[in-house]
């Protein structure tokens, strides 16, 4: 039996064939309509975060499955003082699989520690967001067919963005790959992500639209009012990283913008009809790559 | 493809035809078991509403398909503050229809214009509740066989109760029909909703008892306690505006009380018995209603 | 149509029949997978309890049935000041069985009034929460193959725990059963629950170590915070009553430990793995409670 606690639980083979079957499912989807059909997917979100739920859950339900689960702590036992631990093996009884949204870091782990069945971390606090990264990763993919040589922009709070975090380790092993950080100094990627990166591979910068145009990639990420002391520098800041229509002339004809969503205001409407505009097909990625995760967890999969 | 974002999006010509297919429904809803087999509907709930949103996944489930969504914003990524157009694409990408309640007036259209996917409107604060409408239209047609030539009787709050304004306008082209609206000067119907309405068809009393005798249909509603500043002025008023059996004594034989419901003390529970009780049979319509309604918006209608 | 509301609907060889059918299931659960087709579960918990809800949940997805409910009250209806009489009418129109959780005893049966289809007491206040007792004498069973000849240690708030006093009543007519009653003399089982039990099937103590070599049943409970001003007493009570794998060193190999769980520490987890801790196997038997009560509530069960 296996989890997927952390993206790095995949080896680079595992991960390239996971992509490769997501796009499987999304050429064929009707071949999968009953694939999990008598399972059970656990859906344990011990904070809320409607879009990855929906997208678990739809997932499972798509391919014949069914869902149990809570949307948020206050309709569960933990009120109680129940652990994390117990409330896994409880679920454990009736369910095949658990997909689990933690505020504490780890917890994912200590549960899977206890566990009958594969757990999947769906973000644990300010650690990992697997599948989140798995969609970002398919979104790459899925446009340029590789990883390597790419030159990808990462905009907006990377001192605090999981998902920053976790893209940059993903793409780390492709060498021929460049990251230029784009961040208020503040902001700036925590140097524990970035050791053992050749520094050649690296810019930093605070400027969106002066390297709009390298970029193959962009990351769009939200900065949050709530990291602000000062309500004036979050607002002269968040206004700098806001991407628009207007900006987008800059950038290259064949580049895309990814958002691991939701956004609030750093992405502008008036662009979401530019063919460059990735997020949502990034987010119907990210479907497709639940429902290959969970055939694969529950050892369903097929050759195709 | 098709919304249904307020009840005129329904030629009369199309109301019609869609009480007749959830009344063929209703008769043989065996035959519709797996008529959804494959569909996911997102129950987009802003704010909580049990009878509504449990009528929506029932109509689903019961003709075979599958539902996801939230019950409640606390549990959904509008916290975050994601707008209710992107909740919507989201949501498009994993399910095949969507039914939105919002508390803020013609959210549900604007999620509409973006969406990939046929949106209902179950209700958007002051504005619609075309469903709750259908379901009003419904009883009273599956009781008389026709709109024409009835005396409607609508009681309680008609100033802020959107089924009234609805109700009225779908009764409106009928115009052998009158309306009586009974309610205190406080709360009665404003202008705009009685615009075009020949004065005729109009009564306007504040008592109950008294006109009683004369309706075909009397359509209760709640007042709320919150619309009053001095609490005796709301007990006053409220207790006059309670239908129990020693008041149903003077009404026709062949009448119906209607109700949107929840009620909470405005009919007497100890007239639940007497058949012209006639708001869970109401209730009842609703459920074929919405069946008919998905099936219709999905494409998935066929001759019966 | 038949209710569960209280564990003594059911006659002793009711009792037997239902948790030998459980067995049944258990021991075949393929042969369930679809017993429940089209059917629909109402899950109505007004206040949360996740094991308790997603336990019955799963039992009807995993034969094949679906579920609609609300998990909180502040999702339901019962805000906006419905009674729980009337969102069981509203049900009853889309579901074919309720299961209903309520902080308020006695509902489930005001509700079972007015109902068309059959109530399940999910848990009513201080009063009854027969699934879990069905759940209790089922993992008793299991083990024993009866319930007379036994010495059944109950432990800690033996005051307020509705599942105390259930399962007293439920061991009560096995005269050649006997209690041993650990508890602070504060927290001591009230006389009521006592009556017409002969005094020499009876055992006050507040000792758990003291007692434990003699038991072939343990059931823990949890001691509650809220019920003690005093911080320090509670804290010295509750400290006493911790099981652990060095207490353990003291009860016999063949006894089992139970707990209706979420436990918060008074089973210390060094404990899980021993044999005797029969907790978890306690929760997966009342997933198969529930699916044989369902099914023989829904008048479905067939001879197996």
């Amino acid at each position: 039996m296996r989890h997927l606690l952390k993206l790095s639980d995949l080896s680079p083979e595992e991960l390239l064939s996971l992509l490769n079957f997501a796009k499987g499912i999304r050429r064929r989807p009707a071949d999968y309509s009953s694939a999990c059909a008598g399972k059970v997917l656990a859906s344990l979100f011990f904070e809320p975060s409607t879009r990855t739920r929906l997208s678990f859950e739809s997932a499972m339900l798509r391919m014949g499955g069914n869902v149990v689960g809570f949307a948020d702590v206050s309709s569960s036992s933990a009120q109680k003082g129940e652990s994390p631990e117990d409330t896994c093996r409880m679920v454990s009884i009736y369910s095949d699989i658990v997909a689990v949204r933690h505020p504490v870091a780890h917890t994912p782990e200590k549960m899977a520690a206890v566990s009958r069945i594969p757990v999947i971390n769906a973000g644990d606090g300010a650690n990992e967001h697997p599948t989140q990264t798995l969609a970002d990763m398919f979104a790459i993919h899925d446009r340029f067919g590789a990883f390597g040589g790419l030159t990808v922009g990462i905009c907006g709070d990377l001192k605090y963005g999981r998902t920053v975090h976790s893209l940059i380790a993903a793409l780390a092993p492709f060498a021929s790959t460049r990251f230029i950080l784009i961040s208020p100094p503040e902001l700036a990627v925590p140097g524990e992500y970035l050791d053992g990166l050749d520094g050649r591979r690296l810019i930093f910068s605070p400027d969106l639209e002066k390297n709009l145009p390298e970029l193959d990639v962009l990351y769009m990420t939200r900065i949050q009012k709530e990291r602000f002391q000062d309500y004036a520098e979050y607002h002269r800041l968040s206004g700098r990283y806001i991407l628009n229509k207007e900006k987008m002339r800059r950038a290259k004809k064949n580049m895309i913008v990814l958002h691991p969503l939701p956004r609030v205001d750093e992405i502008s409407p008036d662009m979401d009809d530019d063919s460059r505009a990735w997020y949502f097909k990034q987010a119907e990625g990210a479907f497709f790559c639940r429902m290959a995760l969970i055939m694969r967890l529950l050892g369903l999969e097929r050759e195709i």
